[in-house]
């Protein structure tokens, strides 16, 4: 019985977060013409997550970030070795697709963000939201349904791009590649250690309040 | 075979109401800016609750709104008890997930609505169709494929922001929380109470309306 | 090998249109608002549509369409007598929908569209078209993968809004309830028996070509 | 272990090539009014591929795409003799597409594409990329989950629009028909030959590259 309270106290207010959050992105960029920029990136941002992750799930596990390799060791189901290994590959996975990115529209291949907004409190609690939650549906479908898992990451994600203040990087290798992009998605170098350090503190708090929540 | 022309006749009727009625909204915003607003806003809605529900329903069902438990329980298939607790749990999760978007974008936590179109008797008769309609893909969605719920409730709010003239709030816990914020989502608090009246009397339709067509 | 050929053909072909089509009603519609609010009536008409089907389907088999009723009853899956009963249920559950429409949103309730627009021979072509392709995903589906029907359908139809000139009525009961909203989607009335004739020859050829294609 | 290495290596860099692209390409577009064309055109490809694919896989395996139909010729799962007949079936079905696009917009059915700005070294990179991705989809698909591969293409090509300077043709049949068009999504006759270089390239790649890592 307490956990049916709990989830349909979490649900509601994460179905709350959704509307009240995307509301207030929403409003704030329809003024000018970033609005169909952001839909149109998060758009695409989700059909390549409902890609790769379903294309190569069966291999690696589809983690593509390092909260989530952290938040699967500090479940005993990765080791410490295959932890950094991956945290490297995506690391530099993350560097090499900016950088195709790049040689694709003919821009310099090396840039560094001067993007200075994406800092600050409000901010940071948005990313320790966006990392909670990406974790709480990867472990929650993990357990209720994961051949909808693609479909979950991919659909929590474009939503919140739109539902957190941030637009959403929670995932470390992600941030630190936006570093080097002085394009639409880049974030500023002195900014990233904030961001991540928000993002861990998600994988924190999911670890511990998930844990028994989705306990088998 | 009146089953069927029952199911033909408000089928066509839904497929109508969607079409006319979003292309009637769709024409009234795209006048200014809004109408880029709401269709992120939709979409935002429409991802997360595909995660939430996904992931939520074996825990508690996955209700996140009195009008749904409530017609679970005209359906005797809540307690009186439970039912309770889930309204509360909802109402506060609600107000805590509009808090946590106002820290999101650095907004005054507490906030009032100053919203005063979500009112009137045409917005009060598309709560009683949103509401309706929501039930209708609850319950005929049980009977007809369970494991396509998450999809059906996500689509059919997504499509019913827009064929609906009230955005379709449809959820008595949703509602009192958005009197919550003086943002984009917002309604008047004076304007909650005809809201959730017209919610529950979609309730009370499709209850006495649906239980033959959905009988088992 | 034949229908081999032909599904290449056939399949590249309705890609092109897609591309193409699309392409081209989206540079037409992109000076002005339009644009936008023809990508909010299109998806909220697909989100209506993957609901009603999967909730409706085991019940009546989901038409909401008298083309689609008439194609049944060439395959001779339908008695006449429930054809016509299913035809009539559509035509007044369309009518029914428009006028619902109409009191959300504070309009008139009787209503004749002026909207003169939607006729002459480039848009015929388009409803026999849109009408083929409507047909080709459900009698495909029927074969090839069942479960997906309600999906193929919204999906279909989300993108013929798009790639047919006509915005793809494709069906007689959303013809004639369209002639009685003066609204962006409304026809004028004397142009309903242009666009059903286009649709029952898109029926027919269908029947005929589709016939082999698609042969247990 | 290495397997998982590289395919963290690849997602990731997928994930920043579809998180950093797409916003490169939103930033240039929303300027002016192209950005919701394109979004509509990508939608709408989407969906008709979702359908074409279901419906057309069990007859043909559903290539519509002499680059999908190579890259299977070179793992001999096709003849030579089907493979030039499937090529020349997308071809034809690809122009004829073209023209009953023409037809339902009232445009002369014969035209050549004035665009020429699809060409350029940034342009051919983009579709080694899309065409490389194209089969990395297909390919992981059927191995991970072959049920999924009309979601998969119908996807990634919806967010490929965004993420690819180029707005990934990724198909020789398609970069044909499109070159005798002169509406949005045409290309000049001259640089028809770049682009298939491009994919072939992509091809070669996939072939190489993709057959260990998804080895039965």
């Amino acid at each position: 019985m307490k956990k049916k309270i709990v989830a349909e106290f979490l649900g509601t207010a994460f179905l709350l977060i959704g509307v009240v959050g995307s509301g207030i992105m929403a409003e704030r960029l329809s003024g000018d013409q970033t609005a169909i920029a952001l839909l149109a990136n998060a758009i695409a941002t989700g059909c390549i997550l409902y890609s790769i992750i379903t294309v190569l799930a069966p291999i690696s596990g589809a983690h593509f970030n390092p909260a989530v390799t952290i938040a699967f060791l500090l479940r005993r189901e990765l080791t410490l070795f295959t932890s950094l290994a991956f945290i490297c590959a995506q690391i530099f996975g993350g560097i090499f697709g900016v950088w195709a990115s790049h040689v694709m529209f003919d821009l310099n291949i090396l840039q560094t963000s001067t993007n200075i907004y994406r800092t600050g409190q409000a901010q940071w609690v948005a990313e320790v939201i966006a990392t909670f939650g990406l974790l709480f549906v990867i472990f929650g479908g993990l357990k209720s349904r994961p051949d909808a898992i693609p479909a979950l990451v991919a659909l929590y994600i474009t939503g919140a791009y739109w539902f957190t203040a941030s637009t959403s990087f929670a995932n470390p290798a992600v941030t630190i590649a936006r570093g080097f992009t002085d394009t639409f998605t880049g974030i500023h170098l002195d900014h990233i250690t904030g961001f991540i350090i928000a993002q861990f503190i998600g994988v924190i708090i999911a670890h511990i309040s998930l844990r028994s929540l989705f306990a088998k």
